[in-house]
């Protein structure tokens, strides 16, 4: 079964796997202990931060370790705004981080710090003007992704780091995504990353804090809490692994996903592939489609064999619209992320681009539109995302050009794919309005979504 | 080597290897996934967790994880301190709780909460009075562990928690040091533990949150983070394993502690036995000695071929007295932790109460007492403990019966060790003074302790 979900996690890096199990061994007792067992553990343990440091592009002594790369942001976002609170209560970052990222930026706001969140273009790129323009004189710190878990996207991290240096603001870089492929470049302060992404083992994050950066972590000091020296281990062998794999890795995948995002299109109708076309991270590739089910469509490819997964409203099980491709302006409905392993070959990828077309139009048959209620207003009101689309769609060659179709919906996500359905139709999105202006008893939740037929 | 430091950490079970080689094979994809390798993980979650929550005593759905026993314990405390604010502001918790127990108190003190921290009897062991009257109508929490981590005291947990949900209090018992020997008894509302200690594997902890406890994580939400599932199931397997072997396990190391408690006092002169000789964990030993440097004699026993920890001033790598043995107004000095793993022979105790009495002879002889500078007045200012006790101890002698000894020191651990020495010799602690009342120039740290000699 073709495993299409890189980006999510990968199985433990076969060199890493023979060091855990040696480790488990050598390395099995505590490191600060005076005994022998203890020293080798502890010589162990420096020899993987060696290891890790040297691949991250930091001193030994600025590495530490977390539970998850989760943890890492959390810690590492609200450490650093403590750390520098006397400059400032204001956080910035890009509107596409990662939801821990996230998570810890509204904590921050709930405590009375002030956050400005920058948004991307329709690639899901940061533009460097609009970051330098976020930071202020109390801008105690600022974050950004190397690279987007949902499109790949890559960000534009050596200038940034290069304006906030200048600026005196601190940069944490989430480099969770993109630490396979290469060390991070530039003036950056703090740099998270998790090592199962790298087909290191589950449950270890790492944080780095350069040297001359201001810290105070927000968890409880505690000196007897100490670290699993066999993960950390394993980590640092599959990080140098992939590290020398890397560039054999990207020769071979990139252009396996450049015949994904020429292709598919072409093969599924109402498809659209979202990101960076060059800017991009090697192994991943995005697209929604149209009058589909995110979540059904992820069954239907698991049905055919393939493991892919999705940040879209319509498949998570939060039922939140993705936060990245709102950012993005993108499409949201029927959303599939594809991230290849090292080793995908191209008959794999053959397979997929046959069982796509097949596994779209299983999904979408399963929909049926509902009745109209009346020739121009489209009531999608307690249906979920993607059924107001399919209606407005279904609906829309009835009315002339230059009249208007009112959707309502209460779903969220309608509020983002009305405009993206108009954007890939080229029809006029008018804009919201109150949905009690069309239907009197409409629910509290519920809103008018306006579109112009212009052909 | 004789390993003796089974209370710090244990290798990972063999059922517990054998385990998680077959995770990480067949659960290393990501539980929250859709995909066919996604359930597989989920399904061997949910079973590590089914089996867990059995042997602590819980419903499935009441056990999470965290990275470490001693995060367990943050977010624990901070967790049920936050979830029950509206009741109070107070916390409760027995002086000689694990460290992690003691930060998060701090935390919660310098965010403007109150604390009591209950005390101990001269075993290590706390009243159940005491504790019933520490409880207030606006106590959020208390906090009680199973049995105390450096002399293995048993504590009444079930009688506490009893007192505590009588008074309407939830009561989060740490249970680090008690998870391998069996449930928990009682009506607690949280629990923690700590897979390695159980021979688990580290990096995992484990909170129980019993259903209507109120509890609000102090970390920031995320759904995205993922439980290492591979060591969920070694954890779950291990602690299967060692509850099975528990009834066997106790009857073997029970009678090994027992005899080096009645032989140690005898082999080595000034060395007291610490904490309870019946009501304590089946494997733990803790005694200290006069006029012994503890680091030294950790490193004299290592080079004996044997691996054993301090939790005393003079050997950990902070400087500062044990709050436990600080607690029980126990010497600080020359303090070990012996505790043995299951498979410990009689042998082992043969060769390890041979070794003692040298190791420790090895120690003293590289203490060489200052010359007298006066002859009532000891002055150790400068220098550390264990110094001070063995200048009293030379010049002792030296006075009538009657007369007052004054020990002028800077090193905290005097204040404990000199009522301690007073004590195992049956002479009178007067008391403490300042110390420029005796020499002009001490310095601002420095005290004066005043002991009469009665024979």
């Amino acid at each position: 079964m073709p495993y299409f979900d890189a980006a999510t996690t990968l199985p433990l890096h076969p060199l890493a796997r023979q060091a855990l199990l040696s480790a488990l061994d050598e390395g099995w007792a505590d490191p600060t202990r005076l005994y022998r067992d203890g020293r080798r553990a502890r010589m162990l343990l420096d020899a993987a931060r060696e290891t890790l440091a040297a691949e991250l592009g930091a001193r030994t002594d600025e590495v530490s370790f977390t539970a998850s790369g989760t943890l890492a942001n959390h810690v590492g976002v609200l450490g650093a705004l403590s750390g520098n609170h006397r400059k400032g209560r204001h956080f910035v970052h890009s509107a596409v981080e990662h939801s821990s990222v996230l998570h810890a930026a509204e904590q921050f706001e709930r405590d009375g710090g002030e956050v400005t969140s920058v948004g991307v273009d329709a690639l899901g790129r940061v533009g460097t003007g609009e970051f330098a323009a976020a930071l202020r004189p109390d801008t105690a710190l600022a974050a950004l992704q190397s690279a987007n878990h949902e499109v790949g996207t890559v960000q534009p991290v050596a200038e940034v780091a290069e304006l906030c240096a200048e600026a005196g603001v601190p940069l944490l870089v989430d480099a969770a995504q993109s630490a396979a492929w290469g060390p991070v470049p530039g003036r950056w302060s703090l740099l998270t990353a998790s090592a199962h992404k790298w087909g290191g083992p589950v449950g270890l994050g790492v944080l780095v804090v350069r040297k001359g950066t201001r810290y105070r972590s927000p968890l409880p000091a505690d000196d007897r809490g100490f670290v699993d020296v066999p993960s950390a281990i394993a980590a640092a062998v599959a990080l140098r692994a992939v590290r020398q794999e890397a560039a054999s890795a990207d020769a071979a995948l990139r252009p396996l996903v450049a015949r994904l995002r020429a292709e598919l299109p072409g093969l599924v109708p109402d498809l659209a592939v979202l990101g960076d076309a060059e800017r991009r991270l090697p192994h991943v590739l995005t697209f929604s489609c149209l009058y589909v089910d995110g979540e059904a469509l992820l069954h239907e490819l698991d049905r055919a064999g393939f493991a892919v997964s999705s940040g879209s409203s319509c498949s998570s099980s939060t039922l939140t619209p993705s936060h990245v491709l709102a950012a993005m302006g993108a499409l949201t409905e029927g959303n599939v992320r594809v991230s290849l392993p090292t080793g995908t070959t191209a008959a794999d990828i053959d397979a997929f681009l046959a069982a796509l077309p097949r596994a779209v139009a299983g999904t979408r048959a399963h929909l049926e539109p509902a009745p109209a209620s009346a020739p121009l207003v489209v009531d999608s009101i307690g249906k979920r995302c993607p059924v107001p689309i399919i209606e407005l769609a279904k609906r829309f060659p009835t009315v002339p050009v230059g009249a208007t179709v009112v959707v309502l919906s209460d779903d969220e996500a309608a509020r983002l794919d009305v405009p993206a359905w108009c954007e890939m139709r080229t029809q006029r999105y008018v804009g919201e309005a109150d949905a009690t202006d069309y239907r009197a008893d409409a629910p509290s939740g519920a809103r008018a979504y306006l579109v112009e037929r212009l052909s």
